[in-house]
Formats: C-alpha cells, sequence, structure tokens
C-alpha cells in the first residue's frame, strides 16, 4: 500500500456546492495527513440539471479513471446524469482505471454498475462527499477516508462468500436489460429508495424481481422520505419487498444498514473484503 | 354488430369516486340509448392504494372480461395496481374474451400490454372512465363511448400501416424486459407522460429505448403537469426524446395526440382501424 492514498472527487450528476466540498477537505486535511483529496474543476460546474454537460462530466471522469497517480474515484454527488456518461466512460477507461477503486451510491450506482459489468476497477457502494451536509455526515464522510486508506471499517453486516451488489431501487430499475447491467446471478442483491411513494416501490419491486430471477437474495436497506399520499398504501415496505420476492422466486434475506443518509453501510461490490488493500 | 353495446367498467389500480361513475353513467344514458353501461362494485371497493385488494381486481376483470354479454371492458381508473394482477388475468382469460375491445391508458396500459402479448381482443389506449372529472372530459366520454359503439371517431392522427402501441412512459419503463411485455419490433410507440421531473423523463427514456431497438420508431406525446425542481434540467421534453432516440437509433417521429388529460386520443393497438366493429 501507498504510504499516500490518491482520491479525486468527480460528479457524474449534479455538482456539489462549494463549501460542501471545502467542508470535506478540510476534514481530511485536518484527520487525513496520508490523503490527497481533490475535486475536480468538473464538480462545480453547472450546465442545467448536470455537473456541467456531458462532454465535461465524462472528461473529468475519465482523466481521474485513466490517472495512474490516482487511487482511487469518489463520486460527490448523485442526482440523475451518470445514464448519459457511463457507456463512453467505461469505453474510454484505460489499464490505469483497473486498479482503482470507485465509490458512491444513488445515481453514481449507474457507474459503478457499468465498471461491474466491465471487470474494471473495485466498484463500492457508499457515502458521497456531498453527504457530508446530512445530520452525522462527517462521520459518513470520515468512514469512507478510512475505506479508502485501507483502514479497518464496519462494511455492511452480514457479507459472507456470496458476491454482494447494492443499489438504489430506482436507479437499479433503470439498469435492468440495458448494455450496462452487470450479471448479478448468484448475487446478494441490496437496495435503497428515498423520496418515492409506496406504490412506486411497489412498481419499482415488480419490475426489478422480473429482472433479477436467479439472484442468490435481496436485502431492504431504508426506504426513506416517503412523500405523503392522498390515501394510504396498505403495505409496509418490507411486505412490498417480501410480496415480489416471494412471487418471483427470489429469497428475501431481511434488511440492509444502505439508505439515503449518514448510516449508509459500505458495501464492496463482488465478494466482501474487508478494505481497498486487503 | 349488436344493436346494442355492453360496456364493463372495472378498476385494476386506484377506486373511482362513486360521483364521477354516477356522471358517466347518466350522460351514457342521456346521449347512447344503445349503450349499456355498468361499473363493477369493485370499482368502487377500498384497499389501501387500490380498489379492492388483488383478488377483488383481478376477479373483477375476469368477471366482465369472461361474460360472453359483455361486448368491451373499460378502465375505469388508472393509479397504479395493474401490474400486481396483469399475469393472473390473462391466464385466467377464456374465449369469451377473445372478441372484446379493452380500452383505457396510464396504469391500466399494462393490462394493454398484456393482453396484446397474449394476443387476445383488443386492446385500445384511450380516455378512462375517470376522466370525465377533468376539463373537457364529457368530450372525452363522448369519444370512447362512441369508438367502443362502432361509430366513426377521429383517433391519433398520422397512423399508418405500421403496427402502433400507445402507453405511459413510466408504465412501459417498468414493462420493459419482464413476462407482461409485448414483442413492439417495427411498431410505432406513442408515449406520455404526467407529474415527473424531467430528470426522470430522460432517466425513462434511457431505459425505454435501450429495450426498444427494433421499433419503428417513437412518437413523444403529453410529458403534463411536470413538477418544478430546485434547478431547470436544461432540455425540453422534445429534445430529451430525440436526443435518446438519435443515441440508440430510433426512428424519432414527432408528436403525438395523448397525455393526461382530456384530450388523449384514442390509439388502438396494433394497425389502426376506425371503430371496433371496422
Amino acid at each position: 500500500m501507498n504510504m499516500t492514498t490518491r482520491i479525486t472527487c468527480v460528479c457524474p450528476g449534479k455538482p456539489i456546492r462549494r463549501e460542501r466540498a471545502d467542508a470535506v477537505l478540510a476534514l481530511a486535511e485536518a484527520e487525513f495527513p496520508r490523503i490527497e483529496l481533490s475535486f475536480a474543476d468538473q464538480c462545480f460546474e453547472e450546465h442545467g440539471h448536470f455537473a456541467g454537460d456531458d462532454s465535461q462530466r465524462l472528461n473529468a471522469f475519465l482523466a481521474a479513471a485513466n490517472d495512474p497517480q490516482v487511487d482511487a474515484v469518489w463520486f460527490a454527488m448523485g442526482g440523475y446524469g451518470a445514464m448519459r456518461i457511463a457507456a463512453p466512460a467505461i469505453a474510454g477507461l484505460t489499464q490505469a482505471a483497473r486498479g482503482k477503486t470507485f465509490l458512491g451510491y444513488s445515481d453514481a450506482g449507474t457507474m459503478l454498475a457499468a465498471l461491474y459489468r466491465a471487470g474494471i476497477g473495485k466498484p463500492v457502494h457508499g457515502p458521497l462527499a456531498g453527504d457530508v451536509r446530512r445530520e452525522g455526515g462527517e462521520d459518513a464522510v470520515r468512514r469512507v477516508l478510512r475505506y479508502l486508506s485501507g483502514e479497518e471499517v464496519a462494511l455492511e453486516g452480514g457479507l459472507d462468500e456470496r458476491p454482494v451488489a447494492a443499489f438504489n431501487l430506482m436507479t437499479l430499475a433503470m439498469l435492468c436489460g440495458t448494455e450496462l447491467m452487470p450479471d448479478l446471478s448468484g448475487h446478494v442483491v441490496l437496495v435503497e429508495e428515498v423520496a418515492e411513494h409506496l406504490y412506486a416501490v411497489d412498481r419499482l419491486f415488480f419490475h426489478v424481481t422480473q429482472h433479477l430471477r436467479g439472484i442468490a437474495g435481496l436485502r431492504l436497506g431504508r426506504i426513506g422520505d416517503v412523500p405523503e399520499n392522498d390515501r394510504p398504501f396498505g403495505m409496509t415496505e418490507e411486505e412490498i419487498a417480501m410480496y415480489w420476492c416471494e412471487r418471483s422466486g427470489i429469497p428475501y434475506l431481511g434488511r440492509a444498514d444502505i439508505g439515503h443518509d449518514a448510516a449508509n453501510a459500505i458495501v464492496p461490490f463482488g465478494v466482501a473484503r474487508s478494505a481497498v488493500g486487503a
């Protein structure tokens, strides 16, 4: 392991606010003297919804991923946008990308999926730099920085010899059956969702369980910030997950400690290892 | 053609309010003496989000679809729920269902898709009975009643010898790659959406264009009631549609006159014919 871990943040979807990036940089500087952390300028660009147009986001990702001096690419924000650049991003990767860790979740799960499908690098579900804004967010940032510098960090509990992958439910649903979707046969698949009505969660479960037949099982993360509807849905999120797992013959394996919050666990794709260098 | 057209309304998703059903019944009685219209009791049931539990909705659909005295099944409301019952619904259909017209849209598009895949009956995209509540809704109801009784009615414009299908974009996205999805190769596919952010529309277009390679082309209906976001998306809905069509090699064929509104055009699935009895 290098004495120094070099981490570059990029934003494949939405931009990160400057003050939040500064908070992450300050924390890293104060507490992680052996980490060199930087944010690509692209993280602060604005182009409609996005952190720069498709070319800017693609080029920033490729510059970081293909830089042999960079150990890890950390996705700084989610939102939406990775689906527009993931295919050309994979096509543009060079040998230097193969040893890297790529970490994030939510919309950035699209990048993890595409990398995992291509067998490039080490995709890891975990907090975004932008999660620093959340209650407890500094601890989420510390967890990522410790993980990326090769320290022992508590990962998602209950991981075993079976390969695993973790996704935002909507992101996974949009990936199913596309050129970005990895083969998750035999995998334990963890899903979480935020800000979706329970009827939409039910609908997403129909879609993903249809596509995920052959996985080892499904675990349900947090379904957060469910908007109030004009009527109760009539089932809890766990009843929804269990119903669709049962209907599609997918083992339901209980809850997972992932979600759009600071407690969001780190889940390395594939067979779990405790840290980058392990 | 029978002198009398018998139409039964069912609700595979949400219930319809009694006063709206009454308004549709009154209009039919006043203006369509040769139509016998009825609402299944199930339409007024409430079970959480749904118009009765899955069994009630399934049984009401099958009772109407398998009744040899019924000429058409009219989906009275959308919302969400058809995905839970569509597979057993198709499995339970008998010979009596084969000659029938099934009409609706939005969530009910799931039923149309499953019927079209199975080659059973005549699935038709068109206004729901519950659209009576909209501005101009009585005209939407009249259009459906005229169509179902075999009168000449203006259909979606520009239909030609190519087969066609029309869907709510989210509904179509959730159907892609599932056991309910018909083969739309060679079809002109019309899509509309309501109450989704433009970033979600963009994401849905990624998903459906990945799945719809091989269609004859795509036409864009109305993208209505787009919620205000914290920033502009940066593209119009038509730019989104054209972008993803271009990327996936699907011909973009212009706009369509469908949407969650009273002007929502009637679009018979398959090769267009002007009316039920034509």
